[in-house]
C-alpha cells in the first residue's frame, strides 16, 4: 500500500510540465495562511487531440484541443465494411490535414481517440466480433495508427464515445447518466459514479439483445430470438410501418413521415419508444441513473419515442429510483461521437499515469 | 481546469503525514536513475476505524486497522424496528468496548463505517423509506454517531458494504462484480470500474422489484406487482414447498431441508434460481461482469440455487457478456457485511481529500 507519492520528484514533475508547456504557473487567487504556494493549471491550448467517429458508411475526425474545443473537422464517405486497412488509412490521412489547416504541427498531438460501430475491448483497442466490420475482428487498431502518429490511441465502440459527449455539452450532465443510441441498432453508454463503465470485455450497456415481450418468437439478426433490437430497431419500426400500407424502408424514412404527421408512423414509433422503456425500466432498477438521454436518428422523431419510453417507464420502476429521474432527448446531433472521441483522448492524456510517463520516458 | 497541485505545499503536506503516523517514509526498491526519492508508504496500524452492520434483528460491530484486519468483533441481539435512537446507541457504546478491549483510544479512530437493511442515500447517510425500519426515515444516523464519535460517518445498505467485503477476501475479485443477497429479499451491489456503483439515489442494485415471467399478477409486499421478490425471495419459496405438502416457514428451514436432500425443497429452490437467472440476465447485457457472487442466507443451499442461475444466465446471455463470466458462491458467511463496512470506512479516511482535510484542520 504505497502512496505514490514521492516527495522530492514532485516538484521537479511539476518543473519538467511547465517546460512542456502543459501546465503553467498560475496566480493563488486564495491564501492558505501558510507557505505562499505557487498554484499551476492545465494550459489547454498547449497540446492537441485527434479523435475520429467511425460509422457504417461516414466517418467524421476532428482535432480538438485540451479543453475539448474543436479546432479543425471533416466528415468523409468511408464504407467501414472495406476493412480497418483502408479506413485507418483515411483517418491517419485526414487526421493530418486537419493538423495542417488548424495550424499545428504532429508533434503537438498527445493522443488519439477513436470510436467504431461495434463492440471493443477497449483495454487493448481490438473490435470483437463486430457484427457489420468483415475483417475487423481481432485488429490492432492502436498500432496500425501508430505508424503514422507515436502517440496513446484509445478506442471504444460510438455509443460509448456519443455518452461522453452528449455528458460534456449537457448543463443537466450527471454523474448518473445512461445514453441510448436507437437507429438500425439499439445500444447505450452508461455513466455510472461519474465513469464510463465498459464492464469485462467492453460489452456493458448492450442493450439491444434483451429479451422483451413483444418480440418473443421473433429472430435477430445476432442470432437469437426475442431481442429488443429485433421489434424496435429501425428496421422493424419500417417493416410494421409497411404492413399498414405505408412505404418506408430507412431510419431517414421514419423521421421524415413522423416529422409530416403521418399517423401510422408515430404509433409505430410510439410503441418502439414502450418496448425500448421495457429494457429501461430494468436499466433504472439496476443502475440508478438521474437523466437517462435518447440520441440516435430514431431520436429525430422527437417527443413520440420518448413519450412511449416514459409512458413504460414511469409506470413500473420503483418510486425510489424514479422520483428525480429526467428523460429527454440528446443535444448533439451527429456531433456526439466526435466530441466523445476527443473527450476520451483528453482524459487519458492528461491522467495521472500518462503525466508521469511522459515525464520519465 | 486547475491541477490542484501546489508545489511547495506537497513536501509539508508528506511530512504532516508522516507526523501524524499514517504514513511511513520507506526504502526505495527501485532507482528512477534521478534523484534518489524518498518514497513513503501507508502505515496500516497507525490508526483504526469502527464498523458496523445492523441487520433486521442483529448487529454486528468490529474495530479494524487500517489494512482491513478485524482486531475486536461482537454480534448483539438488536432489533432494527426499535428505531434509530436504541440502535445507535447500542452501536456506539459497543464500539466503545470493542476500542477497550482492543487496546485503542477513540483518539486512533478515523472513520466510522455502517451497513443498514433498507436503501440508504449514501451522500447524507440518511435512509429514504426502507419498508423494515419504523422511525429510520430521513434519520441523521452520522449526526447522531458523532454525538459520541467526532469522525466521519459513512453510511450504505447492507447489500452495498457485503459487495465491499466479499470482494476484500476473493482472488477472483474483479473490478466489474456483481453481488447477489438472496434471502427474504433479494438486492445486489455492483462493482463497476473497480468502484461500488450507487447511482444516483443510493438504489443502484435494486433488482428485487424487476418484473420476472413467473410472477405475473403475484402481488410484492412492495406494493407493486410480478416482482422477483414476490416468486423468488425466501416467503415466497417457502410457500411452494408447503403447497406440496412440507412444512417450511424460514429461511433457515428452506436450507435445512435442501442440506437433508429434500427433492421438494430443491426443486422450488432451483425454480427460485431460473427466476433470479432471468434477472441476472439482463444485468449481464447492461453491467457485463466477470464475477457474479451469490451471497444471502438461501446461498446457503449450494449448487441447486446457483444450478437455476447460470441455466438461464448461460442459454439467454450474449456470447460476448458470458465468454469469460463465473457465477460463484459467497465466501463470506456474516462476515461480509462487517468486513465491508470497515473497508468503506477505510477507503474514504485514506482518500486524498481526505488526507488533504485532516492536514488543513
Amino acid at each position: 500500500m504505497e502512496t505514490g507519492l514521492s516527495r522530492s520528484t514532485i516538484g521537479s514533475r511539476v518543473d519538467a510540465l511547465i517546460e512542456l508547456g502543459i501546465v503553467q504557473p498560475v496566480k493563488d487567487a486564495v491564501s492558505t495562511g501558510g507557505r505562499p504556494s505557487a498554484r499551476v493549471a492545465i494550459n489547454p491550448r498547449a497540446r492537441v487531440v485527434g479523435a475520429a467517429d467511425l460509422g457504417a458508411t461516414h466517418a467524421t475526425m476532428a482535432i480538438a484541443d485540451l479543453s475539448g474545443r474543436i479546432l479543425a473537422e471533416k466528415t468523409e464517405r468511408l464504407e467501414i465494411s472495406r476493412g480497418p486497412i483502408a479506413a485507418l488509412d483515411c483517418l491517419t490521412h485526414t487526421l493530418t490535414d486537419l493538423l495542417e489547416s488548424a495550424g499545428r504541427s504532429p508533434s503537438e498531438l498527445v493522443a488519439i481517440g477513436v470510436g467504431l460501430p461495434g463492440p471493443v475491448a477497449h483495454e487493448t483497442g481490438k473490435p470483437s466480433n463486430p457484427p457489420i466490420m468483415p475483417g475487423w475482428n481481432g485488429f490492432d487498431v492502436p498500432a496500425e495508427i501508430r505508424k503514422t502518429f507515436q502517440v496513446p490511441v484509445l478506442v471504444d465502440n460510438d455509443v460509448n464515445i456519443m455518452a461522453l459527449g452528449e455528458r460534456a455539452v449537457r448543463t443537466d450532465a450527471s454523474d448518473n447518466m445512461i445514453f441510448i443510441k436507437a437507429a438500425t441498432g439499439i445500444g447505450s453508454g452508461i455513466i455510472g459514479g461519474g465513469k464510463l463503465q465498459r464492464g469485462a470485455q467492453g460489452a456493458a450497456g448492450d442493450i439491444g439483445h434483451i429479451a422483451v415481450s413483444r418480440a418473443a418468437g421473433i429472430a435477430c439478426r445476432c442470432g437469437n430470438i426475442g431481442c429488443l433490437e429485433a421489434i424496435a430497431g429501425a428496421p422493424a419500426i419500417a417493416s410494421a410501418i409497411r404492413t399498414k400500407g405505408v412505404e418506408a424502408d430507412s431510419t431517414e424514412d421514419i423521421v421524415a413521415l413522423v416529422q409530416a404527421g403521418n399517423l401510422t408512423a408515430i404509433g409505430a414509433v410510439r410503441q418502439a419508444g414502450r418496448d425500448i422503456g421495457e429494457v429501461l425500466n430494468m436499466c433504472v432498477s439496476i443502475i440508478n441513473p438521474s437523466v437517462i438521454v435518447i440520441g440516435g436518428l430514431l431520436a429525430q422523431t422527437g417527443e413520440h419515442l420518448l413519450a412511449g419510453i416514459r409512458e413504460v417507464v414511469y409506470s413500473r420502476s420503483m418510486p425510489l429510483a424514479t422520483q428525480n429521474l429526467t428523460i429527454v432527448q440528446s443535444k448533439t446531433g451527429g456531433e456526439a461521437g466526435v466530441v466523445g472521441a476527443s473527450i476520451m483522448a483528453i482524459e487519458y492524456a492528461l491522467s495521472a499515469e500518462q503525466l508521469e510517463s511522459a515525464l520519465t520516458s
